[in-house]
């Protein structure tokens, strides 16, 4: 047993809360690795909504969809997560949503996620959270721009009102290349 | 199931690692709330070793074991614990120690946790850490000092080589009040 990492951590915390027949949302699908996993978690009778702007990520991930049986319940969407708000109805229940913030490992690492259009699909989630409910995003920052966008969201997530949601930091502080951190937005 | 907080959070860091046997350190006995989680884990043939240099809240502790049948595997020293590496042979292991660092909720509140003791004491045990072995301090920083004791301590930790230790932080961070923060140190 050993401390997990940011993003083995994230996974912990995604399965603690959902489950079969549950709706989440994975906003930044890349490989498809929390695609998968949220699509195991919520079974047949639920329902992942993906989105990523890179369309050979998402080629790549409904071909694994299809080899595991897994993509009768999830939607892949070649349209960047800012506008999760066109795919949920006014009064859906999003038991969880997951963020890889930075840029898809292994691929163009000119396309990264952008501060902006990361928070505003983190608020347009937030509402449609149920008591319990939680956004994960794992924060990658060492890349040009990255600090800007840990910022942003750092500073996004302390004004959340405590009344409401409690938000979690958890990452490494002595490793030398800036590994990722995660951040745990709960609604109470 | 919900976010635990950083006071939750270090018993299941100590509960992963700590079993029947083991030798382990309580740094700040306090009321006791910890030593006796720990008396638990290592039972009776294991040791927890304590410190606290307040008498007042080593007889209130002293007494909880007593009527909790966990005294015999319980050590309780009056002194600060800058002095842990004169209740260690150099070469014990000591898979576990948990530090509250601060002052004691509902105790005197003149009596403070420092840096330069607090570090003298986590430099001491760090030697003796197997393996997966773990130090878990929780940092209150409201109070007067608690910011430079914070700072301190979590310069201390990004200091520390990560080929030989992992150092995680774990916190709530939108809340108005400074709640503790949890650092735990991992021995690879």
């Amino acid at each position: 047993m050993n401390l997990p990492n940011a993003l083995t951590y994230s996974h912990t915390l995604l399965n603690e809360v959902v489950g079969p027949g549950d709706t989440v949302v994975d906003a930044t699908v890349g490989k498809g690795h929390d695609t998968i996993f949220l699509a195991n978690l919520v079974g047949r009778t639920g329902r992942v909504i993906g989105f990523d702007i890179q369309q050979a990520a998402l080629d790549a991930t409904a071909q694994q969809l299809m080899l595991t049986g897994l993509g009768a319940q999830v939607d892949l969407h070649a349209t960047g997560h800012e506008h999760v708000a066109d795919y949920l109805a006014a009064d859906e229940s999003v038991t969880a949503a997951v963020f890889n913030l930075g840029y898809l490992p292994g691929g163009d690492k000119s396309v990264i996620t952008h501060p902006a259009t990361t928070l505003t699909a983190v608020e347009a989630i937030l509402p449609h959270l149920p008591r319990g409910g939680r956004i994960i995003l794992v924060v990658y920052a060492g890349h040009p721009g990255g600090q800007t966008e840990r910022n942003a969201v750092v500073d996004f997530c302390q004004q959340l009102p405590q009344k409401t949601y409690q938000v979690l930091q958890y990452g490494f502080i002595n490793q030398v290349h800036t590994p990722p951190f995660l951040l745990a937005i709960e609604r109470r």
